[in-house]
């Protein structure tokens, strides 16, 4: 047997925001006929923030949810790590202000990983390694994040997939019976232009040049997706191997929900069965970094997770990368 | 004896811009008496980028000093953590953007840490703990900031002590003879305005609102000194105890170059000799998340870091925050 390095799930939870988003509102809001929306995006409603939210308080919200589920006490968190695609601000660090609005104690290891939409398959990734040092007994992972205030409305066949959402799992190193076997991650720059937000750093500013364009979400789909399809038969057939393990082995699995045609595909490459992988775009669209741990919730909420031998984690993102996991619940 | 962490760092290098910017070039800048600058800010010169300068450059070139020192191969390297305060831009992570600048080898592991000054100390923590799930085997830390960008040159007491520039570790694991002994890492949201940068996510934006001060670095230093002035007996205490070290036991202490005022109380406050305390802040400012990976190559290329007992990292940030690691060399 492969060796694993033990991580156990012990919550999850999830927020979103108030505003519920039909794709029908989005017809009228975009000026095309009814049924547009939904039949371009495979969306029935997804749900945006007002432009006062605040992506740390959603965060913070799907932390409690994940507290209350199983009455855990939030002292008992001793490190935060936000796992969103895009910050709060560009100092300090999101998981800071996540601190800030919510009930966890002062005084505890904050910080932020970033891989773009795998960011929290790369934070569990990370919190498995930092429960190895038995520095730390208990870590909350949040992924947070607010697409709708990159959305370009002009650029209809990226606009529509997205959802805001935040989601939540706290961890603990367990008994030993519940790890992570592999985890694998592939980064290809040559895709980096591919899927990216341009302002929000060193690279766009007012005082090297930045355009209001620079702040909007830009996406090349067909490219991306032709990217990935020549990459993802050796990934995962590599995570398999790495495992040691079998398709069939693998019960349930849980991607990134990045669009309705990536789910469609990883659903017939990996010939699922509908219950085997978890699917919540339809009422959701691509929360981002979000994506994945509440894809998770829904499979722990659903009955899907726990009592599974093998899960699977797994997603494409901005770099352009490719990230999966398996672990034992 | 306290269980160790096990960690190697086998190299370490640097890069900094071209420009090197003295004290003098600024006094005329800002219209000052000669030695206007120098007095206030503590430095000689420091180095500012070019606006056509990147940051994955700068990061890519100490990467690239890192392997040449030892010879390493860049096909050695399989994972890549990017520990910056301010990214390249809001999507993709930073790391993939040093990936694409650098000669390491495409499909490996590439994400941010962010923990703003002391993201550093974080990544070397989190290496470690990767490191300890044997699922890699050599891990290059990179550090780069331009603060320059940033920089409100109508506020003197911040805009003076800036300097950019880059620092990269590459770890092993090691024999088991190496690693660290204690990690410490306090987060205070109270002080949470003191120090940022407000533009670069979600907080603002064209959407939701924005203005060119945004995009600027601000501090409301004496307020920060205060806080940290509270914090910081006991803190060094805690990892002292933690460590279970006697002051005197560190043999060096490699700390975030925040200012002048901040080296002084540091070397006053833990009674070093001048060779115990690495001061590299004449000669380059404070370099954000760059300042303690800068430091810690000074360290090493002095004959500071091998042969050492204990060596102690030791950083505020914003947020606010603190943080140590106390390490075997």
């Amino acid at each position: 047997m492969i060796p694993m390095v033990p991580i156990k799930i012990v919550s999850s939870g999830i927020a979103l925001p108030e505003n519920k988003i039909t794709s029908h509102q989005l017809d009228i809001k975009l000026n095309q006929p009814t049924g547009y929306v939904e039949k371009l995006s495979g969306i029935e409603y997804r749900f945006h923030a007002n432009h006062h939210d605040s992506q740390a308080q959603l965060a913070a919200t799907a932390l409690h949810h994940a507290l209350e589920i199983k009455q855990l006490s939030a002292d008992s968190i001793d490190v935060l790590i936000s796992a969103s695609a895009i910050p709060v601000q560009a100092l300090p660090c999101t998981a800071a202000h996540i601190l800030a609005q919510s009930k966890l104690k002062q005084g505890i290891a904050c910080f932020d990983i970033n891989a773009s939409c795998i960011s929290f398959i790369t934070a569990l990734h990370v919190a498995a390694g930092l429960l190895a040092t038995n520095q730390h007994q208990r870590i909350a992972v949040v992924s947070a994040d607010l697409a709708s205030r990159g959305i370009d409305w002009r650029d209809h066949k990226s606009a529509l997939i997205f959802g805001d959402g935040a989601a939540c799992v706290i961890v603990e190193k367990g008994d030993g019976n519940s790890g992570i076997i592999t985890y694998r991650h592939e980064t290809y720059t040559k895709g980096i232009e591919l899927c990216e937000v341009r302002a929000g750093g060193t690279q766009r500013n007012p005082r090297v040049g930045i355009t209001e364009d620079d702040f909007l979400f830009r996406m090349q789909g067909q490219k991306l997706f032709r990217m990935i399809s020549l990459l993802i038969d050796d990934f995962l057939q590599q995570i398999l191997t790495d495992s040691k393990l079998q398709l069939n082995q693998v019960g349930t699995v849980i991607p990134h929900q990045a669009s309705y045609l990536s789910l469609t595909h990883i659903k017939q490459h990996l010939n699922l069965k509908t219950e085997q992988l978890i699917d919540i775009y339809r009422f959701r669209g691509n929360q981002v970094a979000a994506s994945i741990p509440s894809a998770l919730h829904e499979a722990i909420i659903s009955g899907r997770f726990y009592g599974q031998k093998n899960v699977m984690l797994l997603g494409t993102a901005a770099g352009m990368a490719l990230c999966a996991m398996v672990l034992i619940p």
